[in-house]
């Protein structure tokens, strides 16, 4: 799970048209002031132990909110962050975890409904601490082989895909 | 190289402080409307082939921008898109390099200054070709074994690390 976490002096989004995964959303419009912004990206390997990422990104993001002093969060659904999305299944039921995980600790928490085309607008606050990403491990052991130079996923070898497409994907 | 373009009915940013890599900033603040946003990242295995990556990340940008039918961008440096970030000279190079590729196509293009802290606002306009995330190949044959089945970055085994943390990275 890929986790984009912004401070913000304000958030606002407009959920303007479903796409073919949506969830029924209630709350079509919302905003949120002095809060850290989660943009949130289920990943394809989170599907193999959704409970574990789910308390990993609890603990991340309570670490993080402690830092910044902020008890109000907005959960965001944001599929760019990653190329290897998770089935929307999952991705839901981990960013309800991650939700109510958060509600849990007394937080006040929103979360911008899934599988929505989003109007945004954030305001970032840009001190040295306002933006951070962080990468949710799937495992909890030792069972990958090793991590990608790149994201620092670990990876096992016999996930690897065997290509090279030569020019970059649009 | 990893690029987040996000196509905003506004843009605003300030750099509020400098990091130890900043360039030296003449323009602190601008905005720029009805725009693309290209939030930038360099990464580490870019530096292997500067000029390749320049090049093809300015034909996905241009191909990107005919779909949107837009002639405005604004480079947006933005380390949070990676875990594996590129050498701040290779970096700076690099996004030089697509700006200047970039006005060579008589677009309007504005680029937000290296390694400084910014607070900013963005409107993101949330239709459904409005975010898109690329990923710039830095190989331009079949040098590699295989690619990361997280970020789809294309990998050569004597590149993986070891490594598997048990714990998610902070």
């Amino acid at each position: 799970m890929r986790i984009l976490s912004i401070h913000a002096s304000r958030m606002w989004y407009h959920a303007i048209k479903k796409t073919k995964i949506a969830e029924p959303a209630v709350v079509r419009e919302d905003r949120m002031e002095e809060c850290v912004v989660l943009f949130c990206c289920v990943e394809k390997l989170d599907e193999q132990n959704p409970e574990h990422v789910i308390d990993s990104a609890k603990k991340n993001v309570m670490a993080r909110l402690a830092k910044l002093d902020v008890r109000r969060v907005m959960v965001y659904p944001y599929a760019h962050l990653t190329s290897a999305l998770g089935s929307p299944d999952c991705a839901l039921s981990i960013l309800k975890g991650l939700e109510k995980s958060l509600q849990a600790e007394s937080l006040s928490v929103k979360r911008a409904p899934f599988g929505w085309y989003k109007e945004f607008e954030i305001h970032g606050k840009g001190h040295p601490l306002a933006d951070l990403s962080m990468t949710i491990c799937p495992y909890e052991g030792t069972e990958c082989d090793f991590t990608c130079p790149y994201c620092h996923h670990p990876i096992m070898e016999c996930e690897g895909e065997h290509a090279c497409p030569g020019d970059p994907p649009v």
